[in-house]
């Protein structure tokens, strides 16, 4: 293990996150903008959230994964082709110095997907690792893995190593639909979101190859004509978009008995519950504490 | 026939168009803000753009359809409920006086869609009326009917009487992906849309209900790996909604083998190259023309 301190940053498009480590433990936390939030260049933007620990600790080592790799990041990393796993995302970090800083950024991964379109990731990688270096049982066999957000990334895993994965739109697809289209209006309806999310996912599980573009305008009808309200459209448009992701993810890999979901527990709760009536089992994993287990797991080499 | 003038109307949520007509002729036409830019109250709008007209020709009839009868037009029309054809939709329109004009506003059409859902139209209704008007062999057994647009309708069509329809979100989604989502922003790759509609559509059909969700993200990919243009990327999701549209309607209606299309030619044209791969015959109809006719066929009565 690495007694030294050291620092672990999640850098996506909306958020910087910065931990400095010491060990297992925490010893102090600071937040900055996201990438594609930045008003001053990244090295400034990170040796001034940094400021303080290196008055105290010294020069200091700092792992970041996440967007502070891509091309808009803060030095663009090539992704890492599958298979891949733990050893060769380390092989592939790409390291320089930023004033009293040792960075090293943790590489994307790339793959051809199971729809033979190209697919690519940034962050999950080193969730993956986390969860593996937490539960090193994940390491062993076949596992197919899920992490749910703005792009949910379904991960096939054979014995730790990453071998495919497949990104559904299911995040983004839900807050274009919740912040600009006309389908969650405010209605007359009253409040709270009943029972939207189930009967979105009932219907979706009854349409087969009909689909998300048919289903999704009763959102809007049943505003109108049966008085639904606008919490309820919402639910009811998540469970069309999560059941329409399980279902077509289940099928492309192969209906697998379990699936390890990484991320929010508000985000893999959902899948959880729309994982249920398949008869899959779900074993949930905190996000924040894989992303941070992975930093440290990659960091371990400095 | 009618042979006095008379002013024919659609008020759409981002536009208003109204000609004034007598008989088959259109002797002027003038244009206006939608019913979702309004600056000023529908009846004032109305009579400012028609002055000159009745200036003319004194007091004038006027047929509206579309957004004029929404809860936030200018006087709420109740849906009429499916089976609905010329006849019901002539009675149940809204007539009131507004100056020197003697208003009549076509009122939409409601169902339960084959999915179960309710379901709403506003507009088509009297599209679908003039297309019948345009092509009487059309109103003779069943036929299906595609309306391709923002929110795209798919009517069921028995001896010129409207059964059934079903929404489908295609346009709107398509415009949510275009203007604000990650998948279609500048990329590297040169311009031009290639065969990104193609790819689209045929991704689609290898799909089955893996679907839309899944397939999306390719667009961003192909971009970052591939080097493909931005156009490209939107044919492709063009590509996408429409084949997904296509082949979950078509199993919906039971395999029908003709399409009538009307609408934008070309819109209509996307579905007749959707709808080829499957040997469904196609006949596009002006959706403009099929308005108008439409209007004429319900003013007749004045």
């Amino acid at each position: 293990m690495n007694e030294h301190p050291f620092i672990a940053g999640d850098w996506g498009t909306t958020r910087l996150r910065l931990s400095l480590c010491k060990g297992e433990r925490i010893l102090d936390t600071r937040s900055g903008p996201g990438i594609s939030a930045l008003t001053a260049p990244p090295a400034e933007t990170v040796t001034a959230l940094t400021a303080e620990w290196v008055a105290t600790h010294g020069a200091l080592p700092v792992v970041l994964c996440g967007m502070a790799g891509s091309r808009n990041g803060w030095k663009e990393t090539p992704y890492v082709p599958c298979p891949a796993d733990s050893a060769s995302l380390r092989r592939a970090l790409v390291r320089f110095e930023a004033e009293d800083l040792r960075v090293s950024i943790v590489p994307g991964v790339s793959c051809r997907n199971r729809l033979g379109a190209p697919d690519v990731m940034r962050g999950e990688e080193t969730q993956i690792v986390g969860a593996l270096a937490l539960r090193p049982d994940l390491g062993i066999g076949d596992k197919l893995l899920c992490l749910p957000g703005t792009h949910t990334k379904w991960v096939w895993v054979e014995d730790g190593a990453m071998r495919h994965f497949l990104t559904a739109m299911t995040g983004e697809l839900f807050a274009l639909l919740r912040d600009h289209s006309m389908l969650a209006r405010a209605g007359t309806g009253g409040s709270g979101a009943g029972d939207g999310f189930e009967r979105g996912l009932a219907i979706d599980a009854a349409l087969g190859p009909a689909s998300l573009t048919h289903a999704l305008f009763a959102a809007r009808s049943r505003q109108l004509i049966d008085g639904a309200s606008k919490d309820w459209a919402l639910a009811f448009i998540s469970g069309l978009l999560v059941g329409s992701d399980v279902r077509g993810a289940i099928e492309l890999f192969g209906s697998p008995r379990e699936v390890i979901l990484i991320g929010d527990p508000a985000l893999t709760d959902l899948y959880v519950r729309a994982l249920r009536p398949g008869r899959v089992d779900t074993v949930p994993l905190d996000g924040g504490a894989c992303s941070l287990a992975g930093l440290r797991a990659l960091a371990a080499t400095h």
